[in-house]
Formats: C-alpha cells, structure tokens, sequence
C-alpha cells in the first residue's frame, strides 16, 4: 500500500464493504467483526471509519475508572441493568492496558457480565493489548465510534487497569465516573496524581466497609478545594459529587445514573458538551497527522537526504536535538517527508 | 519561547551552563538538579543533552522489570553490591509509571536502597510520574544519559509498575533483566505480552516457594521454543538463561551478573552492542522529531489554512482521515507547519 500514491483512497475492499453494510443494518457479528478490524490495525480501518463518520458521535460516553480491585465491572454491570430498565441499548468497552503481567483479568470481566450475554440490547467488548501494546486509546476511540454509529444509546467504557493509557482513554467519555473504595490507599495521592481533573463523579463502592465515611468526607474536601480553585480545567460549572455505593447489591446505582444524567444536562446547558467533542475531535485530526508523520519518517529516513541526517545521529557524530533543529529549520527537507 | 526564530539554539542560562560544568566535574548534586530539569521537562533540557553528548553512552545500561512483589528492588540492592565489590560504580534509575493509584511504591524502594546511602560510587534517583504523566520514558532515557555522562560505569534501571511505559523503558536498557516468582501467574501469558522479546535474562526469584521448579521448567520450555524459531528479533545467538535466586538471602546474585556479563560479552562479539545501540539514537532522533512536529501542529492549527482545515473536523464536517490525507498531500501545507 505503501508504494501506492493515494492508498487510504483506493476502492474499498468488497468485503469490509459489504460487513459495513450489514453493520449499519443492525447486524452484530458483522459489528464484532469491524471492530476485530480496528483492534488489528488492519489497512481498513481508515476507510471504516469514514464510513461511520456520519453515523457516529450519538451515543452518550461514560467512564468508569478507577484502582484495581475496586468493584468497576459490577457497577458496569448493575448501570446496564438501570438503562435497560428504561429500554435504552448499551454498548461495553471493557479495555485492559496492563495486560503484559494481568492477562486473566478481562476474562473475569466477560464472565461476570454474561447476565446480559442473551439481551439485543447490549453488546461487551474486552479490548487487551493482544501482544501489540500501543495504539490501544486509538483502537478505544473507534470502537467507540463504532458502537456509536451501530445506534446504540449509552456507550460504557471500563477501564481495568491503571497509568497513562487509562486516563487517555477516559478522555472519550463524556462523563467519567471514577469508583475508590476504601482500601484505595491514600485519597491524597489520588488528588495528586491528577485523576480529580478527569472525575466528573465519585462512587465510594463497598461502602458498607470501615473507612468508607473517611474516604468519603476526604473526597468531598478535596472536590470543594478544587472547585473553589479557578485552575479547574471544567468548561462548564459542576462540583463533582461524592456518591456512595454497594454494587453488589445494587445499592447506589439510581443515584449513580441519576448524576450521570445530572452532568450531561449541566453540560449540554453550558453548550459545553459539544465543546468537549469539538476538542475531542480536534485531537483525534492532531494525533491522526502526527501518528502518519511518524510513519513517513520512519520510511523516508532510510534513504536520502533524511536517511543521511538519521545517520549521523545513529553513528553518535551528531546529537539528535542539533539534527532536529536543522531539519524543521529546512521547509525543503519538510516537504521531502511530506511527499508520497 | 515560542516566538524565538531560534529557540533551542540561544544562548544557554548561565545558571544552567553552571551546573553542567559542575556535574561534570563530579558534583552529586548539580546530577541530581540537572536530573529534575530533565523530570520537570523545562526549556533548558535540549542544551543539557547536547551538552551531554559527547560524554553520554559509556555506561553498560541493565533494565530490571518484573510483575509488582517480585522481589525487583531486592536485586538490584545485592546486584549493585556485588558490583562495588569489584570497585565499578553504580547509578541507579526506578521508575514507577503506574503512579496514579499506587503513588507509595518508589519510597518504599528508597528506604530499601539506604544501605547504599553513604556510597558515594553509587547515586539513586527515584523518577515517578509527578502530576505529569506523559513522556516518563522519554525523561528516563535523559536521565540514563546523564548518568552516563556523569561517569558511572553501570547504570540499572528498575520499573515498579506494569504496562507500556515499561516495556518502552526496557529498550533503554543494554540488558534486560526479567524477575518473575512463583506467584507471577500464568507464565504462558506472559510469553504472549511480548515479554519474551524484551528479555535477555529470566530470573524465578524467591526460589524456595513452591511453584518455582515448575515455573523455571515453563520459562526454559519457552525460552527453547523461541529460541529455535527464526522469528527471534534479537540481533545476536542467545539463548535466554533462566536463573534461580533468594535475593533476599543473596542467593544467585554472583549467577546473575556473570550471565549479564556474558550476555554483553555476546553482543559486543556479534557487533550488535554497537547495533542495538544505533537503533536507539535512530529512534530517539524520530520520536525527537515527531515530537516537535506535533508541537508545531498544535500551534500551528489555531490560524490559517490549517486552522481552517481542523475547525472543519472539529465541527464534524470532514472526518479526520479525509482530512489528513488532504493535508499530507500537500508539500505547500506540510511547508506551512515546518516553518517557524
């Protein structure tokens, strides 16, 4: 594809263009099937996802995030029972960032949801690393996208690991539920560690445990100090809730969907929910060009002017910060890599 | 900054051009205020590294990575020991990725290595995410160079958490050390997370558990397996050792270093020391570039013809892949973005 001069425009394959077909006609093996496309990075994926760019961006986004071991899944679970009972549909993205040492953890997630298993109106998704490890934020963000454009109402995102892929991934959300419970460890670190810019609502899971009460007044402390604070990075007014809850017995989850609810109409009010997915878009064009700038300068810096520049860099002759500077300082070199 | 024609060639802050003169005199702490400029990402940590260069990559760099409780900081406490015992000097780098829920991890790694405190042939340096969570790898490879520069003959480089950001890190790395124990799981699975390819050297530490013999059988089987297929992506003829230590009791530490020794003695005859070293300042010197590139796409797309081109995906009138590949077939568009 590489060698062809306008490749993400050629003729669709026949194939991928008839699952797109039945996809939108409602048909969720041909639905697994895109997706399985996407997780693999395969040289469909551009013309699958323009293929949905009209489609998508309908559903409402929710996060669920938080440590290990905190009880995500069961409140996946019993938040896709709430909307069910009000006949919505619900798409689950169940992803695993931290696969390389936890792979058992996404199957527990399958087994645990299979009270949906036989229900149309809800289809889960794990999503681990599959030996590749990058680009999986990418692969959430069309997924996503894809459930969205296959009509469902509510796409829940679960994240079962931690660290920077996790948060990268609760930016798709347009409500980002954040689940602590008591053995959390220090709610002051959480603070720190920037998780109170992505939380948009608190859940205290397990909250029949000792240190719930503590946890809880500490979270309600910080979220007023951070709400006082005009460095908020929110774009519309909002202090973040502190709920309570006992997924496991279905203690909380109305009052959970019920701020869910609360937030989308504070920030459709605010106008902000559309400015959170202009952004939203805006960063996916920026990461798209950037992700096929990499590509070109991994491939015209084996030959050449640049292929020249990179050897020097690799011999050690020249420090790499020098080289960069006099190839941005070069449009003509620029225009070299841009060229097909 | 941003508004300098030439930014990263002005002239460098006295104050900084101090402290690199004193750190390569010697002086531990213009190393450890260097170290923060390079953690906190500040305008000054191109001139730092080009200052760098010519004294960076003489150190031996050994990665040590492992699933959390394994036991990692314990070996590399007793393998930096057996190190100072032959009169080599040590530079010790522990990176914990996975800060956000589990900040507590690095002190507990520092309060272990004060047994080293006083040395002065070793310095320690903790590095976790601060707030920050991006470019942790990126960082940890200056700082791997700094202490390079510094003069210390071995540097070790421990990661605490699980994920991508590690595996990134362990590419650093000149050897790769992977500690599992008997309770690291199913070692199937993580043959599968590509851990195979990242490592150089197994060690089943914590060997008197029961479990290990079985696990040091699975890994050897593994190892053998990979080993004998041609898909192998090391440069050299190696075949992973698999190693049986109690770092707690300093058992098997001597065995460790003499198979790290010997695996440097097998890349250095096979050329591939000097070859995997290429490769790293080749992919240094591209992610350099697409870094800069990305920060100049983000500047560059609030006005003018890109700004025009990125209103229109963020209003959701043109999907972004059609959007890019306008963009990228356009040397004048691609010329606009170079230029400062």
């Amino acid at each position: 594809m590489v060698s062809d001069p306008t490749p993400t425009l050629s003729a669709l394959d026949p194939k991928i263009a008839a699952l797109i077909d039945r996809m939108l006609a409602g048909d969720r093996l041909a639905l697994a099937r895109l997706i399985t496309q996407v997780e693999n990075r395969t040289a469909a994926v551009p013309a699958i996802m323009r293929a949905m760019h009209a489609r998508a961006g309908h559903a409402y986004v929710v996060g669920i995030t938080g440590p290990p071991g905190a009880g995500k899944s069961t409140v996946v679970d019993r938040l896709t029972a709430a909307v069910r009972a009000e006949n919505a549909t619900v798409g689950i993205v169940a992803v695993d960032p931290s696969s390389p040492f936890t792979g058992g953890a996404v199957l527990g997630d399958r087994i645990r949801m299979q009270a949906h298993a036989l229900d149309t109106g809800v289809f889960i998704r794990s999503m681990a690393t599959r030996g590749s490890l990058g680009g999986l934020s990418r692969a959430t963000s069309e997924v996503i996208k894809l459930l969205g454009a296959f009509g469902f109402d509510w796409v829940l995102v679960e994240t079962v690991g931690v660290g920077q892929t996790e948060l990268d991934i609760m930016k798709l959300a347009d409500t980002t539920v954040v689940v602590l419970v008591p053995e959390s460890g220090d709610a002051i670190q959480t603070m720190k560690a920037g998780l109170m810019e992505a939380a948009d609502v608190f859940v205290v899971n397990k909250a029949d445990r000792p240190g719930a009460p503590a946890l809880v007044a500490e979270l309600r402390f910080n979220v007023h100090l951070h709400h006082a604070s005009p460095a908020s990075c929110t774009d519309v007014d909002w202090e973040i809730p502190v709920l309570t809850a006992e997924a496991q017995n279905n203690v909380g989850i109305a009052e959970l969907l019920r701020e869910i609810r609360r937030h989308r109409a504070a920030l459709e009010a605010a106008g902000a929910l559309a400015a959170r997915r202009r952004a939203r878009r805006r960063a996916e064009f920026e990461m798209l060009l950037v992700e096929r700038f990499r590509a070109k300068v991994q491939r015209d810096f084996r030959s050449g002017d640049l292929g020249t520049a990179a050897d020097e860099v690799a011999e050690g002759r020249v420090d790499p910060y020098s080289a960069v500077d006099r190839i941005l300082g070069r449009p003509d070199l620029l225009a070299l890599i841009g060229g097909d």
